[in-house]
């Protein structure tokens, strides 16, 4: 089986991480005889855009759609406003591709410490489903008495049924799927009272139709103190734009680091390509040195084999991390160690080829 | 000086830590001769919405002006919805009486250890300075195509230039006050692209104002990140309404729980009065048992000593309840005690006494 990938390494640690990406995809096709990658890469970036005035072509999305997933690594730089970088290439392929999920495990992996004085592995593991094209993030809003004291700014938060519902419904039937027994729902119905309490509603009607799973409503700012106070109570939290945005960065940090966190943005009906990130920026900071950490970028594809059902290998890519993690000697800076970017995944890619 | 307070305990665990306060307050006449505390107690709560149908008297925000300050417990109860008990009681008088200011100390207190492993009380010392009137809980909003698939429901955050530079100017001026070092300012110009890059501009030309206080922008996803992995690089934040409400209950569990964390909701001007309550609701669950932690009520009428400009009784309030603490030895559960309210709110008084 071929799988036709796009892979965007984009700005900073971003084409660093790429490129230990590539190796366990070639590790992973030497593993299993019948796996092959193609894969293209695409220079677009924010260095692009500084020459070219457009972080894409204007055919980009056309270009990318006909791919089975897209491969991305991290997109930013100081000279690039974000609202560029971001509003011009990684916005526009999550909404126009459908990838209405943003899959984010908060797992605290083996070898890693939590920030978290009493928490171990087994109190940190849970998934995060975030909505991904609506919401918070609607690019909707304007702007009256422009340069006056009256000045006045509005944006808009828009929350379609329809995009509300698949989000919800897509919540329950994972949690169904993966055996879990409830379900968490961030809310803020107590003060955002249109859009939260409309949310809280859709989520009260699709539970209906999964008896076996009770939910829980919890407030986004009591839902990031639990993050905190006691993580081992989620197996699967859903949330809208934003509130999935904050939560899962507390949840990386809480699970050990922004460098490790991973991230899926699912097409659940297989229409367009599912795209698989590190949850990370591209870090310019430490851009060039060569020290970036490349879980994040392994374990997206580890998310990656997942989408297309290639459950033992996706788990063997995730052990192959744990093992390496655990053994513990030659780790990147940001987990304490001097090892390079190099370093870290050849070890990675050792694993994975010992299946 | 007489000092006019209307109390409003509320319901569940509010009336139960609010007489304590009352009791500090007793405490703080004795200890200091020429001050005296007048009080008059509102029972404006959920019992009193369920059997007059208002939360607070028509009139209420009239009754309320008068005072020179207002002590708040907490409100809310399973049986009334909190878009009632939230936007019919504490939101007016928030909005009603401009107390623009929410003010959020997140402090590791003495004898309390942060969830968080290697962080003491030198790491965890900053404050929050929340905007309180405006923004994403502008109660405006819509709903379209109700009860058909196509059913749409916007919520709007409203930012005004009066709001914002009012809370901004506060937030470097507080720094500058208090001889800090930098502001860091919650954004997320990155997504929210109306309200957000106006929120930034507005912080860059008003820093023009203040050369020695440098401020860093934070991302509200990397703020939160950073609340659990380098609290000690804060030391004042301002945010918008929600992104405060984000942070500070994060932050009151990265600082030791949700029964200790104070606020203030601050008029600067005095042209009304302000509001001190604790963050934490009204707990049903443990109501009723005197298990309640009363510290956050206790602290938040140190705030008040601060606001009236009494420094040395807010330090002698906020010494007490930290030397209760480090004794540690009669802690309410959620302390890891098995003391009462009222045995630990009786130790703190104690300790006031003494001076
Ligand atoms: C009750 C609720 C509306 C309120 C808020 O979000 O402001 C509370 O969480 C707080 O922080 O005071
Ligand atoms: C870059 C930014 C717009 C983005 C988001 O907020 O979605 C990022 O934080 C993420 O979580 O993927």
């Amino acid at each position: 089986k071929y799988i036709n990938i796009a892979s965007i390494p984009g700005d900073g640690i971003g084409p660093e991480v790429m490129n230990e990406g590539y190796k366990v995809l070639k590790a992973l096709e030497e593993l299993h005889g019948g796996l092959s990658f193609e894969r293209n890469e695409f220079d677009w970036n924010c260095k692009r855009y500084l020459e070219a005035g457009e972080m894409m072509p204007e055919d980009g999305l056309e270009i990318l759609k006909d791919y089975d997933a897209i491969l991305f690594g991290a997109v930013g730089a100081p000279e690039v406003p974000d609202h560029i970088s971001v509003w011009e290439l990684i916005l526009p392929i999550r909404r126009a591709f459908q990838q209405y999920v943003n899959l984010r495990p908060i797992k605290l992996l083996k070898g890693i410490e939590s920030p978290l004085r009493y928490k171990s592995v087994e109190d940190i593991d849970f998934t995060v489903i975030r909505e991904n094209t609506e919401g918070e993030y609607s690019n909707s809003g304007g702007k009256l008495h422009e340069n006056t004291p009256h000045e006045t700014v509005i944006q808009n938060s828009v929350f379609t049924r329809y995009g509300t519902e698949r989000i919800v419904k897509y919540a329950f039937e994972y949690a169904k799927q993966k055996g879990k027994n409830k379900l968490s729902v961030a809310t803020k119905s107590n003060a955002m009272n249109y859009s939260m309490p409309f949310w809280d509603d859709i989520v009260r009607e699709i539970s209906k139709d999964y008896p076996s799973i009770p939910f829980h409503l919890y407030h986004i700012d009591a839902l990031a103190a639990f993050f905190v106070l006691k993580p081992e109570e989620f197996e699967v939290v859903v949330a809208s734009n934003l509130f999935g945005d904050i939560l899962t960065d507390l949840g990386a940090a809480v699970a050990g680091g922004i460098g490790i966190a991973p991230s899926g943005n699912i097409n659940p009906e297989g229409t367009y390509p599912s795209m698989f990130e590190p949850i990370h920026g591209s870090a310019p900071d430490i851009a060039g040195k060569g020290i970036a950490n490349p879980v994040a970028q392994i374990w997206s594809i580890s998310l990656m084999l997942d989408h297309f059902g290639y459950f033992e290998l996706a788990e063997v890519v995730l052990n192959a991390i744990e093992s390496v993690l655990m053994k513990g000697d030659n780790l990147t800076p940001d987990l304490g160690g001097n090892a390079s970017t190099t370093e870290l995944a050849d070890q990675i890619v050792n694993k994975i080829l010992e299946g």
